[in-house]
């Protein structure tokens, strides 16, 4: 995905409803949608419904929706907000939408073992279409889906169903997959396949990282994080450090929280994996603070949020030496924790390497391990919200 | 699977009554089946129950078999039929069977969503043994049994089991996993490997493909598809497109639809992948019509059924010229769907390469994504019998 | 591990109440702990438990522990017994313990389909961390879990977790795994990896096999076996036959046997592979009678148990003639059989290659299948005691 497309191709359903949910509710379903009664005599011949496309119109568009005739577990129904049909990139969302998905995190944190609202999903089928192998991004997936009494599919090997010997298109194996599941979350090689995957599907698609282009519910649950450990969004001070250039993850994360009010950034990464000129110039144009520096004791004694991030190896080809001076440059450890303020957090997207010392981990300023915690909850809400609604 | 015996050696169990249930009734099993408790002081030592072999006495023979002692969810009653044990190869079937199996097919399609049908198999699992991965199949029956509520123990690696390293028969490992498991789907890359796991297990096994062997739910879920996009069988014009040489799909398709009156078949092939002697002779014999034609245009305006096939690549090793050549003879298009009936249907094993256009996906009379979708169906009815009986 | 460790580090929690749980309680659960509720206000920052280090002082100790606060399944209590947080190696279990575990083992037996007891675990998730396939072990642990009405999340390739690549190491991968789920199985290729994720783990971890070193499970399920096939484990006389020197299954279980009274072990095997010194020295001190000998015949006519083994082909390297010799020289066939006592039964782990002719199958003493099946009823008595307590 090119830096314009990143900055400019928000995308948000506005005033349509619930493309997806209308097309199944008249294509001949099988089992679990709740609306797929209302035109169940058309089981003959299918017909191929026309998926409204996504609108691209920027991300200053107000995002409402008529209403949406879906029965909703009362009470994770948080009010008949804008439409969502997939989650294909975090340009998706805006303030509002944000705040409503994590909302229904919040309450995905308080369900009881075998409670009523630990079996909503129950019926509902989930099929993990991964073409390469991501065992943390599916594992959370699957356990948001089971801890709401879902059921999955599970391949990692999806690349056998469009396998060049073989030759099928994405298009024809989703037309398949949709026939035995309720949902699919997608993990792809190629940049865009999640998109494509979407304007296939009559049921929803969630975008579990198309190649080097978007993994927005990472997106979200950083956001989301922040939220849950700061207590707010707006006038926040965070610090990115290490691998800027390569990360979709800090990249995701200086879009999302560039919505906010007041928000500032400090750019803390070796020279040669520096923050691009793009993320730059867009927070500029929306009026948001950023700065550089060298300095990471001095970042982390103003900052709220410390994100580290993994210098990505691979990148760095055969200079390993370039590899070996970046990596040792700016290390999150105890000196870190002494100059940091009191109510700061460290966050990382993990795997983490040696960028964070493993001493840091008992300080309760150490968010990282519930921030992979926080991945459940916000899957728990995309799955829940798209499959029943808000 | 030699021609002999895919014509000559049908099965069907005559006046036996379910030689699986009586011995897992006897023997000292564990949780799901309804007939367990009968004689269940029996758990000592294990009794070795001896399996009544399948008979082979041709094709004509009458199913019919005694009652059966099995709790069926009475929705899903069709009375007391014929015995199913396992499901090994289509010749297993005969037009009365095929019905009856049709006819809980189509009441799958009915099942609604967190019924008490969607529950049927609560309590049962599923062992998807695959020697080989196959994921479009596998998903497709696991789909079907999650969907009546039952659960799934999945391998895709299950050469492990019996690596040439260390050497275990499948005999041993079916009587291994017949101990975690209540029905066993099993892929495997040899042929005959379906009927030896039956022959062993005292737990019923469905045959998901033996290399160059059977395919049974297929040639199963082919019938079905085209008595429900046609509405009869008999006296219908079938178009069999492609590959006839080598796809397992159309000979099984061909010898089924024998049973039926009055069929007629045409066969539309590149010369390399002509349909073999052994099943026009076996067609012949059963006085079924049929004709060979190198005109697909006026083939498909007679037809009910445009049944095409992918051409194989891999059938023709280096000879990719001979591949080229014959794959792109005969397409099916917009022109051909200009001179189809109105009622014909277009059906494909999948996956396609270009043997189908794309633009023919939307014309109402492209069944084969439906196709795909009465897989599901079928593989529900498969499990439903095989576990509860009719 | 080296034989000094397997003979004295065994371990037992000694007077300690549950440490497992009452971090569980304390920390910021997510689903599935009855016991969750008791503290669930501490959820703002997540408190990093100390864990109570495993105490290890020989194997006489006497287990007893605290009260255990867990709601457990009142027709599976069996009383409030020692403590059990993690299952690690055989040695953690003296006399005791194992015939609590041989006790609920048995009532696993004797669960019906869809009662009340087939869904005692509903609500938790397993998660297989499975470093290196096993899919034996692994389907036996999921069906155990299943068959308690449980859940599981599956990974077969979790070495991407912490590929060199990227560098994770093993209680990074467990701090984000136990967040999905609520026990963890974990196979892995290095000895000791299972007590490391235990230490590290909030929830209960359970060895599935580490390298060369534990696979407790295998070895309750052998002991277990003994006692269900001849009625008693003390006064028994066991024949230990084939790879003595490499099998980690024999040496665990002379291990525990030496455990009971007035046990008697013969040592069958090829020179090339010995039992070793250290276990000799073991029964020795603990005053356990053994013998060697080379006359399968006179043994098997003395025996209560003839445990055969496989000869490890993977152990002789290129030294195939050896191989070879040591692998036909002691079979268990008919003329084996025929000196057996009335009684006595053939034993072996699995998989076997012609160490057992397969015409032993049809004997009532054959036990190996049914032994295989016990490892579902141990499997499912530590799920349940470890999730749920005794």
């Amino acid at each position: 995905m090119s830096a314009a497309s990143l900055i400019f191709s928000c995308s948000m359903h506005v005033g349509v409803s619930h493309p997806k949910v209308a097309a199944k509710s008249s294509a001949c379903c099988f089992i679990n949608h709740p609306c797929r009664h209302l035109n169940s005599t058309s089981c003959g011949h299918s017909m191929v419904m026309e998926k409204s496309k996504l609108s691209h119109r920027g991300d200053e568009i107000l995002c409402r929706a008529g209403a949406v005739q879906v029965e909703s577990a009362p009470s994770f129904s948080v009010g008949q907000k804008f439409q969502l049909d997939d989650v294909i990139e975090a340009q998706q969302f805006d303030r509002e939408s944000l705040n409503a998905i994590f909302e229904v995190a919040r309450s995905m944190e308080n369900i009881k073992s075998n409670s009523p609202a630990s079996q909503m999903l129950k019926g509902y089928l989930m099929a993990t279409l991964f073409y390469e192998p991501s065992t943390r991004t599916r594992l959370s997936f699957e356990s948001a889906m089971k801890r709401l009494g879902g059921d999955v599919l599970t391949t990692e090997n999806a690349r056998e169903f469009s396998s060049a010997a073989k030759g099928e298109t994405l298009e024809d194996t989703i037309r398949t997959v949709e026939g035995y599941s309720d949902i699919i979350v997608m993990r792809h090689f190629e940049s865009g396949a999640a998109r494509r995957a979407a304007a296939t599907a009559n049921i929803p698609v969630i975008n579990a990282g198309d190649g080097p282009g978007q993994h927005p519910s990472q997106a979200l649950l950083d956001v989301y994080t922040i939220e849950r450990e700061i207590g707010k969004l707006d006038g926040i001070r965070v610090g990115l450090v290490g691998d800027l250039a390569n990360g979709r993850t800090v990249r995701s994360l200086a879009y999302l929280l560039a919505k906010y009010q007041d928000v500032k950034f400090y750019f803390v990464s070796p020279n040669v994996v520096k923050m691009k000129d793009d993320i730059k110039d867009y927070l500029t144009s929306k009026g948001v603070e950023w700065e550089e520096s060298s300095d990471l004791m001095e970042v982390a004694s103003k900052c709220d949020v410390v994100y580290q991030t993994r210098i990505q190896k691979e990148r760095f080809g055969e200079k390993i030496e370039l590899y070996e001076e970046a990596r040792g440059k700016y290390i999150v450890n105890q000196d870190v924790l002494k100059v940091m303020k009191k109510h700061a957090v460290v966050m990382h997207p993990l795997p983490r390497l040696d960028e964070i010392t493993v001493d840091v981990d008992a300080d309760p300023r150490a968010a990282y391990f519930r921030q992979a915690k926080n991945g459940l909850y916000i899957r728990m809400a995309l799955l829940k919200v798209l499959l029943l609604g808000w």
